[in-house]
């Protein structure tokens, strides 16, 4: 490997190459038992099969009179037909014996069907007093009742593996009586934050020395894509204490920031191709391009710059779909997408990638011109960002171009 | 009020009129003081504005060399300017002294601009051997330095009060030393949940008990909506028991499942009525129309019906909305949305809001058919679900409606 510290990068691989690489280096991580309280989000390792039916009585879905049906035609709200009230069932609470002709029992919804009897009259066309209930209006056999299995039967295939599951589905491994359900393991990710400059987040910036904002931007990325953050520190640069946090023990994948680039003191490339293989080390695309990735023991490691809104691009393209990927979710980008014409031209290079953010005003796409990748304040005034393919050489103004969004609202349509 | 208890509802009040009622009723709850690391997600509760200049000194954005930039004019590949390399600055390490005429200091990105500096050469175009560095590129002054303030400055508002911070607002907020942000406190919910039938999750279905599923798909939409849960317990059908529960201490919204229709064993109305206000109960829509909303000592009190589909459903419309209004979010609610045209026609009546659960096929919209409110499998099979105004009998085939996806991907849009 070419040292390239104080020389810049000889060559500059494509986003696309490394996306590939990517693809074929990461698989789903093995499962873990996880509680049925805590699955929602998680991705399922395992088809899951129904092990009873739902229900597993036939049961009333209204509150009314469970009858034999036969006993109710001709009813009609002239002519009532009267039957006698034999007793109640409740949910959780059957009725003990069996319906005799010409009785009704007293059901709520969710109750079992006593013995015998054969539809529900609902409550609304019912009128009980004295022991009596006069109906109004003739039931057919089996209305109103929900039959044994109708929701799900054994052995049903209720969700399969790859699936990521909803609040419903978690609602639905309960009433199929599953306590915990075996999900794709959620990766852990070892955060390598460098720089003799950095002061810990919560700090107040002083003189030369200025507020570690990677992790913490690092860290709800890492959330919101399913990973699990170890327990870090701000390292000096030092190149025996960076090597040491490199061998990411219990890690699945490493995150470095800062010291990625070509500076005198920029260690990590060279400690990685030195434990591992740094497979690719400075990209064609903007900002971001100082970014390196590479493998120790196995785990993928993420060069990312240390300017903020490079750290940010760089974690989108390639560390987050690799979590992603790990944890059983899908690679593509988990922001919403709106397209909108573009209210002036954007400005690239064919061969490059370009990270652009952008506001939505009125209905427009409005690039927002900053002086560079340090400019943290850039992405928090946009609403989005737009990408500039390789092939590209730009975008003309009034093209309709797909905007990424920052946020899970669209801005303009936001009634306050 | 009316007893409605194995009567039926006299009237139905509709959907509109219950979310204006709720619009008017629900406003954001008081600012806590939320720590950095956990403000993502969060609605700022109060404007922000910088204390500090970020950067607070002029810094390289580059690796290279810092000079007087009128010392390199006329350096060229061919006819490159040697100067003599005085010392180095590196990030949060400044070169201690000035830097002198036809000097260089070594900088890293990130470090300080020495005194008499101003401007940095990349080091691309730069050789040092021997305590000298030859520039083959002249460099203006100015060029490559960022300056005080370049991203933010002292007194910028740079983030505003309503705002739902972002992973890069939480970097900003860390690199202007910001440790922690005031926030709308998030709302803290108890479930009520009732039914002597009901086992609790985790549990085995067994005989006429079924297990609670409704606690379990709450609980996620609760967190989902920024909602804290407070402890509870599944309760038996007895008032004085429902009685406590509903004073909801500690709560600022009490959701009750079960026991909200008019069966003899529906003790959640009255005591509603009793301990506060009903404000409604019985809704034009289908599903959940025995739903009900009323308050107590102020707060919001929700009874949503037991059937599963009916009390997601009913989540949605009205406990949903106003948990994310108390926390200061939008009431919208937040699935992403499709358009595509329908594969089947769905029919509704004039007057009653539907739910209609649907799955995506090759680009139609297929409504689900099922046989009622109680199978939750149906909302695990949909990919989502069209609501049909109060005004529409219904939505023609090959109409274009618009989804609500249940999960943040388009299934049919998902690459493997």
């Amino acid at each position: 490997m070419r040292d390239v510290r104080m020389k810049g990068f000889a060559e500059r691989a494509d986003v696309e190459q490394i996306q590939d690489f990517l693809r074929e280096q990461i698989r789903p991580l093995p499962f873990e038992t996880v509680d049925l309280l805590s699955c929602v989000g998680r991705v399922l390792a395992e088809d899951v099969r129904a092990e009873v039916d739902v229900p597993g009585f036939a049961r009333s879905a209204m509150d009314g009179y469970a009858v034999r049906g036969e006993d109710t035609f001709g009813a009609s709200g002239y002519d009532p037909i009267v039957l006698s009230v034999q007793g109640e069932a409740l949910p959780g609470k059957p009725f003990a014996g069996q319906i005799e002709r010409g009785s009704a029992i007293r059901v709520m919804t969710g109750a079992p069907i006593p013995a015998g009897a054969d539809a529900v009259v609902m409550a609304e066309v019912c009128e009980e007093r004295d022991g009596k209930v006069a109906i109004s209006e003739a039931v057919a056999p089996q209305k109103n009742i929900g039959a044994i299995g109708e929701d799900i039967r054994v052995d049903d295939l209720v969700l399969r593996a790859g699936r990521r599951l909803r609040p419903q589905d978690a609602g639905l491994l309960a009433s199929i009586g599953v306590s915990a359900a075996r999900c794709v393991r959620r990766p852990r990710i070892q955060l390598v934050i460098t720089g003799d400059e950095l002061l810990p987040a919560g700090s107040v910036p002083e003189g030369p020395r200025i507020v570690d904002s990677n992790s913490v931007v690092l860290r709800s990325l890492v959330a919101r894509d399913g990973g699990e953050l170890l327990p870090f520190e701000i390292l000096p640069d030092r190149p025996e204490t960076i090597r040491e946090a490199l061998r990411g023990a219990g890690a699945d994948l490493i995150i470095v920031t800062g010291g990625s680039s070509v500076g005198t003191e920029d260690h990590a490339p060279r400690l990685v191709a030195e434990l591992g293989s740094l497979d690719f080390h400075g990209i064609s695309m903007r900002p971001s391009s100082p970014t390196g990735v590479g493998r120790i023991d196995g785990r993928p490691v993420f060069l990312l710059p240390g300017n903020p809104v490079s750290c940010l691009c760089a974690y989108e393209f390639f560390a987050g779909p690799s979590l992603r990927a790990l944890g059983g979710r899908s690679r593509e980008w988990p922001h919403r997408r709106v397209q909108r014409p573009l209210a002036r031209k954007i400005s690239s290079a064919v061969g490059r990638t370009d990270y652009v953010r952008v506001a939505l005003e009125r209905g427009k796409v409005i690039p927002i011109a900053t002086s560079g990748a340090s400019i943290l304040s850039s992405t928090v005034r946009a609403d989005g960002c737009v990408i500039v393919p390789r092939e590209l050489e730009g975008m003309a103004e009034g093209a309709d171009v797909e905007v990424l969004l920052y946020d899970d609202e669209i801005p303009e349509e936001v009634t306050p």
